[in-house]
């Protein structure tokens, strides 16, 4: 599958709100969305460790799960605003989602080199604002990025 | 942390019993339950996918969600009735799982080498009731067995 730069950078868009959202309901600012190969929106979510008390949706696995049951992944694109952990990038090897389009792994690096290995397609976009919001993020509530982490 | 045998196999009866109970809800057999290291059950769960129509929700993620939100989980045991697939091996090994505790590899074989290699802590137990679980649920419903793990 082909993802121009172009493509990504208008898909990002909408994780990026996702983050937004989640940072104004005083959570963390992650957002991600999953597309069809023709653009069309499958599913959209953001992490909702402190809305609800969950820690087992990030924001991967949340636009994952909007997305309902679906028989085949490979031509699916996620899209988020940051580099997936191991648990999302877990979530993108067993199912085969084909591409990964990243907004930045400058605050955090997960797995993607790991995906990269394996056949995903990654787009790594090194978008300043997504780096921006992550930054401020984790400087004004350190504790929470890394209860979120495992760290 | 060590983990006995003995241990582990009265562990995993909460697992089975888990699985059992999502089989006799007409869902995927398969779950999991997360202990700490003095053996409190923090959390427990079974796979989700045909009762909630959430591909998100496999046994070990169901487990984890049931535990709410911790601080560190090197000190936890999380007890599956079958191999983590990818998607669960990278929540193990995100979040610094000390332990897993496996029913059977059998049917299926996830990560649980890769958590190894990485640190985990891994009780394969080979049990004859949790490959039988399988070997007949697989047998009965190959469409819902595949449509779980992305083949």
């Amino acid at each position: 599958m082909t993802v121009s730069t172009e493509q990504a950078q208008e898909w990002l868009t909408v994780a990026v709100a996702e983050a937004r959202l989640g940072l104004a309901e005083g959570g963390i600012p992650i957002g991600a969305a999953l597309f069809g190969v023709d653009g069309e929106l499958l599913g959209r979510g953001h992490n909702r460790r402190v809305q609800d008390g969950d820690p087992s949706m990030h924001a991967e696995t949340a636009a994952f799960r909007a997305a309902g049951r679906l028989r085949g992944y490979r031509d699916t694109v996620m899209v988020t605003t940051l580099s997936p952990c191991w648990y999302c990038s877990g979530l993108v090897r067993q199912f085969g989602i084909g591409h990964v389009v990243i907004g930045e792994s400058t605050t955090f690096t997960g797995g993607h080199h790991w995906l990269a290995e394996h056949g995903t397609g990654i787009t790594l976009l090194d978008d300043p604002g997504c780096v921006r919001l992550m930054t401020d993020f984790i400087a004004a509530r350190p504790d929470l990025w890394q209860e979120d982490i495992g760290a």
